[in-house]
């Protein structure tokens, strides 16, 4: 068992859940909306592209969110999960929005999230997003470490090597070939168990 | 609904689970341990006595935590944190140890806990008390304001006066009268149902 001075931080899709945004592309139809951050690193250009394909298509926040709806967690990401919570502390950093998780996070039996907001006009038409801070997960971890805590990071992607790089301790959870080429330093789980048994390791 | 960028920080014994030392206190029958922060401001004091108090009595670790297995959170405290976590996110800064937060957490199920660690000898004997960092629960806060969160904390005691004057708002839960006298700023709610309310107008 972990001490109480312990957090784990975990990405959300690829980790917990499938990629929101390819659900929605396949749902939808709409090949453009397949690419993420594993595609495009600069989140900005990414989001920008989708909020204006969903226009184009004239797809409001509620089309979206009911794609959304019948998502659900990876296999056996809830096993998981629940038993890293009866161990230690963990609080899921994502890039993706209150608005696409709240679902997901009551599948999840509602662990701690810290992400965005999107901004949405009259219409329902998604206008823009508002980004907690710049680069908000590895922030936050750098916050939690500030305030005690060893830090333990794991996500699959891109955007998750800052926050990997500023815990104590990193994995890659089953990340793409092109990442752990250019990571070999940060460990790697491809599945739950051994993900368990390193998270636990590390903890300390 | 309150958007993504809120915290809500919450007290954990008197806002959501009984004090757990008072439960200790009433099924040893060790009248001394009754005392709490509402009593005793210095929290090291209070610490200092308590882990006195458990070895001038011979009680262990696996004793204390065997009573506190059997204390239930409070009434209408599970469901109110359910339906607080499906709002925002929640994060519960305790002064208790992760030690005997264990099953009560597990009641609450399993929301994210900052707290502090025991240290124990080879006879399982307390010996003392690590905290994460001093005032851990104000600096919890500033820190979570410090990554983009609007903060709302609220809690019942004078150990939670910083966390609740540092958040961008902030509520007593059931106070005793001496701390409503001193801090008349502070609103205060006196059943769930009331908390919820100002809770979620403070949100925003």
């Amino acid at each position: 068992m972990a001490n109480g001075l312990s957090v784990v931080c975990l990405d959300l899709e690829g980790v917990l859940v499938p990629e929101i945004w390819i659900g929605v592309a396949k749902t939808t139809g709409i090949e453009k909306l397949m690419l993420t951050t594993r595609d495009i690193p600069d989140y900005d250009r990414l989001m920008q592209g989708r909020i204006a394909i969903l226009n184009e298509h004239k797809l409001t926040l509620l089309d979206i969110q009911n794609v959304i709806a019948a998502i659900d967690p990876l296999p056996g990401a809830l096993d998981f999960l629940e038993g890293l919570r009866a161990k230690t502390q963990v609080v899921i950093l994502s890039d993706t929005f209150t608005e696409f998780a709240r679902p997901l996070m009551q599948k999840l039996r509602w662990p701690t999230l810290f992400c965005n907001t999107l901004t949405v006009d009259n219409a329902n038409m998604i206008t823009g997003y508002r980004l907690r801070q710049p680069d908000g997960k590895t922030k936050a971890v750098a916050a939690l470490k500030s305030i005690g805590f060893r830090v333990v990071a794991a996500g699959d992607s891109y955007n998750d090597v800052g926050m990997i790089t500023t815990a104590d301790a990193g994995i890659f959870f089953k990340p793409p070939a092109s990442i752990t080429r250019e990571y070999p330093a940060i460990p790697v789980a491809n599945d739950y168990t051994v993900f368990m048994r390193m998270l636990s390791e590390k903890l300390g």
